[in-house]
């Protein structure tokens, strides 16, 4: 049996040289990796842009993931970002921190699971550092296009006016309480923590049907509701009825002795897009009403105060 | 005495108001911190992008920086790719790993010389990401303008073209050195290595002079040299003598035993720019020729190769 090599046997070039070998860019990279800086087409004069950090330990674990589902998952956070924005991701920049002692496979299969992610809106993986680390540490920035629209940013939601979503939440909190607990099943939800499947489209496809906000909801529905509600100067309320348990999580959580509502409301990093709409806003493909904006300034369920904790934050 | 508040304690949303109160966007700022994603402008329809991450203990040290340094020296190494590229920087964003017990002081001053060394150029951190990590890690992304001019790469060289250099080399490896060897004086090189001097607006003054090719001098002068030999398919010879030793560099080599000429040859980390022009091109403020391309395809000092390390790679 031959010991696999470390990044630090690889080192850095020859890194670089696995994770560029062979990746076709998609045309809006005029300039690909390979020399001080990417450059890449920003046809309409702007670009959109967005930094998450991924740490080992913290967001994922390599005994519950594959190298490859980090990469993927790194990604997927990032490119939501910009579609919460309305926009179409187009690159990926990629600050990659490995131990030394990292086998080089995993650091190559972490670049090929942004490029998997990457690939699926079209997007390329077209620039980066790596560099040693005291933990796997993928940080990416996002660019994306515009299309000509304004963004669509927290703070342009009026009372009276539709609350929809796109995409699911609850599926990546119950996946963590049951990787937590030891198990893999039901499939549905541990596979959803590994790798979450934003609703990428949904984004821009809202911004043309005129969405007057829009976020990303990666901490928890609620918690990032309440940053619409803030910057918007409204309320959000979330009507239960219409966001019903899925058998795969009504069953995650009788196995648990766990609440499917709450993950819900609460469970942060399946990234789904959350947005408001005009009243009489034909919704695209995707989206579900699931509530209101109303005069108010807080995020209710039901027309009442939430009673839980409401989302994930860092350091608390 | 009050102990001062940890990052864990202040928490990732008051870190966030800590790093963008008071500041002060440039216009190119469409859209700044406090959404999804920001927005910057991309006037001539294309971005140049770039990343490079900074990992305490392996390119800092918080007992030899102070964290305002470590910032200005996380932005300058960034800012500088970009105008390697003949762009004019702006726009940064941060992602921020952080120890939980780290003072959130500590987090502020990197994100203050984060801002200092921005507004140098006239860009703005425009979003970031604040999370948990075992080491302080500053992974930082650069966005620049081209301002209509093609991106001046590596790949452009021609035999019978001038070599120039911006900027100056050794002095962070002198700085390191003295660093490590507990001195303090001479206090240029160590000043050099705690926050690099990037000739910013020697880029774009190059590409608008006509450079064919062009490199930020990050590992050293000949190892980023050997970059523009291998994808021009040149040769690049140094001439010693227009690399005289500075007085300080002179004093610093006298004080620890070691050689000067080696630090201003293979020295990383203060960020010069080297370029080629035509041999009949009038080379722009800040820059200085060199040496020549010649149809070879090695880089050598004085027609000879240089016999010692030629500069920094990661992991080996």
């Amino acid at each position: 049996m031959v010991a696999k090599r470390t990044v630090s046997e690889v080192g850095e070039f020859g890194l670089i040289g696995r994770f560029t070998e062979g990746r076709v860019q998609p045309v809006s990279t005029l300039l690909g990796p390979g020399d001080d800086a990417a450059v890449v087409a920003a046809p309409d004069g702007r670009v959109a842009a967005s930094t998450d950090v991924l740490v080992a330990g913290v967001h994922f674990r390599l005994d519950w993931s594959t190298p490859e589902q980090v990469g993927r998952k790194a990604a997927a956070v990032n490119l939501a970002d910009v579609a919460a924005m309305g926009a179409v991701p187009t690159a990926l920049l990629v600050g990659l921190g490995c131990p030394p002692d990292l086998p080089a496979d995993v650091a190559e299969q972490v670049a090929a699971g942004l490029w998997a992610e990457a690939s699926r809106v079209g997007a390329g993986v077209v620039g980066g550092d790596v560099v040693s680390a005291p933990a796997l540490v993928v940080s990416v920035t996002v660019l994306g296009d515009l299309r000509g629209r304004a963004p669509v940013t927290r703070a342009g939601a009026s009372a009276g006016e539709v609350l929809a979503l796109a995409g699911r939440t609850g599926w990546a909190a119950a996946g963590l309480a049951l990787l937590a607990a030891g198990r893999e099943t039901p499939p549905g939800p541990v596979a959803a923590q590994r790798v979450p499947e934003p609703p990428y489209r949904a984004g821009p496809a809202a911004a043309e049907a005129g969405a007057t906000a829009m976020i990303d909801i990666s901490d928890g529905l609620l918690a990032d509701l309440g940053h619409i509600a803030e910057a918007s100067g409204v309320g959000l309320d979330v009507r239960s009825s219409a966001l019903p348990v899925p058998p795969e999580l009504a069953e995650a959580a009788a196995e648990l002795g766990a609440d499917a509502v709450s993950w819900l409301l609460t469970g942060g990093e399946d990234h789904a897009l959350a947005a408001t709409f005009p009243a009489d806003a034909a919704l695209p493909d995707g989206w579900r009403v699931i509530g209101r904006a109303t005069p108010g300034a807080a995020v209710t369920v039901d027309g009442e105060p939430y009673a839980g904790p409401a989302g994930w934050t860092h350091f608390t």
